[in-house]
């Protein structure tokens, strides 16, 4: 990867059962091309990843979602598993810390079930993305254009589908965090 | 609990990682009534519970959803847990499965997140129902008239909460099953 992202600060948002691969894997692209990973969740201490439904290995906690606003950040990463996104999605905290980011013209990228934390954020409609298949139907319904590929990219948000895609998907979002606030939506801001 | 079942036949429908006790107390509940429970699952053999995160007790599978219909049950549970209803309603033979007890006018119980899989069926536009917090965003979009109480009938549709509700959630299906078709559903039938 030759994109260098130096002084580039990302909030991965996660809590206990988020898939382990899809925090650690872009976690890695982030730091080894130079930014700052910064991983959010609802309580201090450590976060305890999923392999599916096996437990996987834990990641400390940076900050705290009462700790932080999207201002702090260039970008945000909501990685998958079942519980993390489950249980992120009903917190108002989170809701609006996501939904600022969208309002601040900030990339953000997802993977697998991560999107359900941006359709409870009210920020899917009209977006072309796409996620795990299981979750489609409810992207759908919240207004989003749902499409099978490995890695979309819509004014900023960048989505992937399951953890095969995480290399395409780390690609993509590192390289859109090199080019920073992407030009269509830099131009409707 | 004094109503009889005795000779109806319950589906319980549901996958690796449904939640103990959302399978087990009604399972019990119906049995004890006199009724018939049969597991249906996606493949035969057993399926293992979830207590939340932990791993909990295995049930046996009694028929595969490729060998069974609507039309051999008088009614369908849905148990949450997040793998298993995650699990089940990206298959069109499960989805094929549960509208069909909707388009035969049959009972459906279901708790905590195992409406998502009423919502890939197509079956919850228009209908009170209630479910854990998490989902409900997915249940208004879905068309559903989402409301916070223990336990939900209507028309045949019985909803519920959270394993806390199990009490009044199982208590409601057994009266409902021994009710035989709902009268609102069998005016309209």
């Amino acid at each position: 990867m030759t994109q260098r992202i130096e002084g580039k600060r990302i909030a991965i948002l996660a809590a206990d059962g988020f898939e382990e691969a899809e925090l650690f894997q872009p976690k890695e692209a982030i730091e080894q091309a130079g930014g700052e990973a910064v991983v959010v969740s609802l309580k201090p201490g450590e976060i305890e990843a999923n392999r599916h439904r096996e437990k996987g290995k834990a990641v400390a906690v940076n900050a705290t979602i009462d700790a932080v606003s999207a201002s702090e950040f260039d970008a945000l990463m909501v990685p998958g598993g079942l519980f993390s996104p489950d249980a992120l999605r009903k917190e108002e905290k989170v809701r609006n810390f996501v939904h600022d980011f969208f309002a601040q013209k900030k990339l953000v990228g997802s993977i697998c079930h991560g999107p359900q934390v941006l359709i409870d954020a009210d920020v899917v409609s009209g977006r072309k993305m796409t996620a795990i298949e299981n979750i489609r139907t409810d992207l759908s319904n919240a207004g989003a254009k749902v499409v099978d590929e490995e890695v979309v990219v819509d004014e900023g948000l960048i989505t992937s589908r399951t953890p095969k895609d995480l290399n395409a998907f780390c690609s993509k979002l590192v390289e859109e965090i090199c080019e920073g606030k992407h030009a269509a939506q830099a131009q409707s801001a």
